[in-house]
């Protein structure tokens, strides 16, 4: 694993890091804050997913987390949101593709040999800084936006026992239904729709519930509200009688102001799950 | 003035506008928060000047700045850092034309038609905010970060009663004697280095002394530091008593990592000067 860079950071360190991934079979970058704890012995961790075009850098430079981390004593992971390189299949279109992995694990060709984002945001980047950092692996917790918080979600439904507590930001709740997952379900996972079922954050708690909590905040005025389908999860959230707050934010958007205007709120949301 | 873009941000609004300049004779951006206070009344500003290869973008996006104005109920201004466009002239160094005005008004060729960037900071943005926006011009203070360090260093020197409290990030303290300085001087101004005297905080605080707060804060790593000279403007405000505290923060260095670290302690600085 080789050191990109290591900036003081809040009384911590924001690294940045690369190493060759077995999942996708390329060089992965990603970004890891630690705060003055660590220096001491192992701290909880929260995860961070991108949302679409992301980078490992977008959050780290713009969601303010670092802040409210420290503060915490926890540490922050940033991962980056597909495979990238040369030899990286991708598309024109900026929501499939690099920087579009959607955090699954691609079946179809051409996106199989690279794009296996669920294995390396569950399994093999874990194994990896918990291993070479201090970060305690029983306290972690996970958040993210959009297509971010899709993944959040997912996999916090998916692995129940993983996490502590789960957020996200204008996740993309419903992607089967959506815009946003349809065309990228079926050029990663192919057209046979049951496959993308384990996928879909309305569908994991309708069909499981949820004994993490969770919160969700989303704008009122998002430009993508459409495609996110809060309304569904919050339906079935309901439903299921899940420790959950699906909270509408009067007047934000699907921005990074709006992400970093909650961020306070959503690290403190963790932190008390993380510190129990 | 054109209304580029508009989003919530910490119960507030970031806005970016751009308008035609006259005195550099282009359209120029700039980035503004409003807190949500400036609904009913207008409220106090803090001017933050960014520095090399910045535009008006950087800070806004990355400084973390807007969650202590909101909570101080100050706006903030974000300038560009030189003229923009076709016309402008530009060199192939990032430290000299586009992104690195200086903050002087140029003299020379092939500069002098468009990097007026003293007037267009100390003159011409403050009359547009202030009769456009809700801010009340009998309360402003000043930041900035390396060059734009030494941008409010020098104007709150010459602008005495002005400002209300001054202070900056990482700043260019004697750029007369700097490789961060004495390029660009000689390109705009000329060989004459009689006339770079107005725009080095050193001699300035050397000559007139300050009599607002001042605070520096500067890191033990940067990785520019002999370029700063801290060492010179902290001998020269203790002694000239100026009410100043200039600090090195440890392990620190010249990124925005370095400058969201200190920003919250930057922001309720100036706000007790713009309260008072």
């Amino acid at each position: 694993m080789e050191t990109v860079s290591e900036n003081r950071c809040f009384g911590g360190v924001q690294g940045v890091y690369r190493h060759k991934s077995e999942a996708t079979g390329t060089d992965m970058t990603f970004g890891l804050f630690l705060p003055e704890e660590a220096e001491d012995a192992p701290v909880p961790v929260l995860w961070y997913l991108s949302g679409l075009t992301c980078t490992h850098e977008n959050a780290m430079t713009k969601a303010g987390a670092q802040a409210w981390a420290a503060e915490a004593g926890i540490a922050l992971v940033f991962p980056d949101t597909s495979p990238r390189g040369e030899d990286v299949a991708d598309d024109d279109a900026y929501d499939l593709g690099k920087g579009a992995g959607f955090y699954v694990n691609a079946t179809e060709l051409p996106w199989a040999p690279h794009f296996k984002m669920w294995d390396y945001v569950a399994e093999e980047l874990p194994a990896l800084v918990t291993s070479n950092f201090a970060i305690n692996e029983d306290r972690q917790s996970i958040t993210g936006h959009s297509m971010g918080g899709h993944g959040a979600l997912t996999l916090a439904m998916s692995l129940q026992g993983r996490y502590r507590s789960v957020s996200a930001f204008s996740p993309i709740c419903n992607p089967t239904a959506s815009d946003w997952g349809r065309k990228q379900f079926a050029s990663y996972l192919g057209e046979d729709e049951a496959k993308w079922a384990a996928h879909d954050a309305l569908l994991l708690m309708a069909e499981k519930g949820l004994d993490i909590p969770l919160l969700v905040d989303t704008g009122t005025n998002d430009q993508f509200g459409d495609l996110l389908m809060t309304e569904k999860l919050a339906e079935a959230a309901v439903k299921k009688r899940a420790e959950a707050a699906i909270r509408l934010q009067k007047g934000y958007d699907h921005s990074y102001f709006f992400v970093s205007t909650f961020m306070e709120e959503h690290v403190a949301f963790h932190a008390k799950a993380l510190w129990a």
